[in-house]
């Protein structure tokens, strides 16, 4: 597939506008061919249209089409994947193996996503039959089942070019439930972008699904972006980013004549907390956890442990020498982008100037601009609790360890936490038992906690929660990974006293399609599928 | 019960401040004792950190205890029914039967949803088992439920004193979910908020909660409504009125530094489609039953039909004349408040005076300044493409009928409409065979489609969707009637390699609960339930 840096509309491709972008590699530290070519309004008027157009079809297609349609772009993946994961190479500066990886992900999110709509228990089908002779009035027959929201916009993330962009989670889930797909690419990785927007389109025509059922629009500014999320014919949005860019589509979203759901997952800073018994048992086993956990992937993770809670006492200060020392001698990584790099270098800056916190440790420094070197620092929970910028995330192999005097101070700093995407805890069971305080408190923090493990690595299964309370995401109601993401971009409805032929195959008496359902209040297994 | 005038705070009242405002009764044209006092912000607070306090210990109750304490809930309501009525009554005019039959619906719901909480379908709990051998990363052991969100907000509504008010199905479905609960009551029935209040407050202190599970607040303004939504610790809202109210909330929700959910549900126009072969075989029961939906309790529910939709011809003509006949022998009657009887008949006026709108029938006009008489008017397709405000919601017993020259005319209008409640379709077999595109439109629009019936009365049973799309709701995402109410007022967590010992007993691998869960992906049904 050669690149030509053009939108993708529908089946075509947009005309090469006047506002143009390149893609740059972190790593030669120069741009790259060819020109990006930023969408006009009147693309975003183009696709909004044929994906309003294709919806009236792709909610209705058979589920089995709609799975098989993402099995086979799984599989137009994995074949594209060599140039793909090449060209995602040169953008992002990530390693190959990582890239092959996300890919690996990618299709297995595809595939995930597919055969759970397929399977149909998330379509929450239920049926209450009718009582005629109910007194004082007859009772309805009432049946319900999700149906999809409309077109949706998804905006690609920058530090997952496969998994969170054109065809990851967001554009899975949001396929998988129903709905078409506008992506907006994002500019760091435009190559990338087009060509796996080809597959996709590729996958859509080999389908004989209706062209628009999926776009791709590029733009290196915010104009398209903003266009989208305003666009009366789009009817959700999928986000992952920063907390500016999230909540900035959040206030557009809440200020339509109509406002439509926003999920925007905005990073968090992931507080880990070493509780006294397991820090004297196991203090260098998690300090290596830690630095690893940090310093993966160059920090780049929105899962990423930014604050470290401990209790003073000899065994932290054994812990934090520790790791001290494995990020004085981190070998610097290349960031995803200059831009990153440079937010990354004021954001250790910042911390550095902060009162009460004191630089423990500095890893090494690279030889060019996209280089983010690791950082260790320290305070107290009394600057802590003087100071919310230490709350704030900085994007990159930096955390901030801070001591707390007493079992007070740390629930008292965990209760002044912000939503938080993850909170960890490492302890022993006695620990557990004298902390349960503080696993309470977490719980009205996160989407996830972690017990004795580390918040990087989001495993892609039924029961993920990768979400939480604002401003960890835009809709802690929500998670982008896992079983539930589906039901996102869903929303349920009733049909009353419906002839059966008239009914959806899922709400049909007989149930044809073998799904699970709610029958009269109590959950009824499919026939087909007993054992 | 004794009448005082304050707000409830927990277990104690509030002090009498200086704004105040009564009760009217509608029937006698007079206000009523006692004075109510308008909550002040300092009261808002109290009740706001009450909540929070009580938040962590009622989030973790058994859901037995909660479960009692809802069904004790209801019997007390039960035990105080026919104080609550009579004072009802007073003040809004609604007849003793319909106010008899709306205690009943009450206690029906906050049993349903106690038991609903017990029984536990709704927290979705799912286990994915850990695979240690797993490569090229070990697995881990991934467990989430629905937990709930924290103080929620509920407003009262004008038109349901009892059944969407002070312990309606907002404050039933929160509590059973684990929240407490701070209701703004409707300043047109404080005596019946207060009466349905101290009960509530009765019930938690019985059951040994903490007192901040429930307080009431009072205000004749929008003052103590705007402080609560903006609180800090308030993390839901619950609303049932106007458009212009909830669109407020929505607005003042999304713009705090933490925006939080709101389901607002703001009524709709309910259109009803009428298919050729049902009206010239059923024509005239069609307008009975219509004449009936649309003047039931003097026209006051939010899924009262305000659109008719017809194709011309001789069996139209026969049925406007039929439904002309009955609305013109019409006994007025007394609607809530003064406030919306002018509203209803600057409505009317307002449909009078429209460009292409004829008035075919009036009701009988009543005695006093409450009366609410009933209106049909007529229109076509044409004016009603020209005209959005025909869309407009009239709360009353007023509706419109349009007359579509063609199938087509039909599509139209039903392409142009807002997100509804509900929509209604009239046909016969082969009506619908011929117009399966007007459902699957229909289905976009609304969150219940009703066949051959008419969209007032809401069962309240598991699949019932009591929501829409904006703007018939803030989210239609949600339904505020049905199972499905509870899940508003929760996330899921995740809890990621815990001890079997700190996981709530809705995880533990033993199922202490007897829950039906999604373990590995499969549905498991507990062996305690089986069969």
């Amino acid at each position: 597939m050669k690149l030509n840096g053009t939108s993708i509309i529908g089946g075509a491709r947009a005309l090469a506008g006047e506002r143009k972008f390149r893609a740059f590699n972190p790593v030669a530290d120069r741009a790259l061919e060819p020109d990006y070519f930023s969408a006009t309004p009147e693309d975003v008027e183009r696709a909004a249209r044929l994906a309003a157009a294709a919806f009236e079809n792709y909610a209705h297609v058979s589920v089995q089409r709609r799975r098989d349609f993402l099995h086979d772009l799984a599989a137009r993946l994995e074949q594209a994947g060599p140039a793909i994961v090449e060209r995602a190479n040169w953008e992002t500066a990530l390693p190959v193996p990582r890239l092959q990886s996300e890919l690996g992900r990618t299709c297995f999110q595809l595939r995930l996503y597919a055969d759970l709509a397929a399977e149909g228990a998330w379509l929450d089908a239920r049926i209450d039959h009718a009582d005629p002779q109910r007194q004082p009035v007859p009772k309805p027959d009432v049946r319900s089942m999700l149906r999809p929201l409309g077109p949706v916009a998804v905006f690609g993330a920058s530090n997952f070019p496969l998994a969170y962009s054109v065809a990851g989670g967001d554009t899975a889930s949001a396929l998988a439930a129903g709905n078409p797909v506008i992506v907006k690419a994002h500019p760091a990785h435009p190559g990338t972008s087009e060509l796996v927007g080809l597959t996709v389109q590729q996958a859509v025509k080999h389908a004989g699904l209706p062209e628009g059922v999926f776009s791709l629009l590029f733009d290196g500014g915010t104009e398209i972006g903003t266009a989208l999320v305003s666009h009366p014919l789009v009817k959700a949005v999928g986000f992952t980013g920063s907390r500016r860019g999230g909540r900035a589509l959040m206030d557009l979203a809440a200020a339509r004549p109509e406002p439509i759901p926003v999920y925007a997952e905005m990073g968090s800073v992931n507080p880990v907390f070493i509780l006294p018994e397991a820090m004297e048992q196991r203090g260098g086993e998690i300090a290596a956890g830690l630095h690893a956990s940090v310093t993966l992937g160059v920090g780049q993770f929105c899962t990423n442990p930014g604050l470290v809670f401990t209790l003073s006492g000899a065994a932290t200060d054994r812990f934090l020498l520790r790791l001290a020392a494995l990020i004085a001698h981190t070998a610097p990584g290349p960031m995803l982008t200059p831009g990153i790099c440079r937010n990354y270098g004021l954001g250790v800056a910042r911390l550095a100037q902060t009162g009460g916190v004191s630089a423990l440790a500095r890893g090494e420094t690279g030889p060019t601009g996209c280089s983010g070197g690791a950082a260790l620092f320290r305070a107290t929970a009394h600057s802590f609790a003087a100071d919310n910028s230490l709350m704030e995330e900085v994007f990159g192999p930096a955390t901030v360890a801070i001591e707390c005097g007493s079992r007070e101070e740390l629930l008292a700093a965990a209760r002044s936490l912000e939503g938080q995407l993850t909170a960890s805890v490492h302890g022993t069971e006695a620990d557990l038992a004298a902390h349960r305080e503080l696993l309470a408190i977490l719980e009205t923090k996160a989407g996830r906690l972690v017990f004795n493990g580390f918040p990087t690595g989001v495993e892609v299964c039924p029961a993920m929660v990768h979400g939480g309370p604002y401003p960890a995401t835009s809709d802690g109601r929500s998670t982008s990974v896992g079983g539930r993401a589906l039901a996102r971009f869903a929303r349920p409805v009733a049909y009353q006293n419906f002839p059966d032929a008239a009914l959806p195959d899922e709400l049909k008496e007989s149930n044809p399609l073998g799904l699970w359902r709610l029958v009269d209040g109590r959950l009824a297994q499919p026939a087909t599928t007993a054992g």
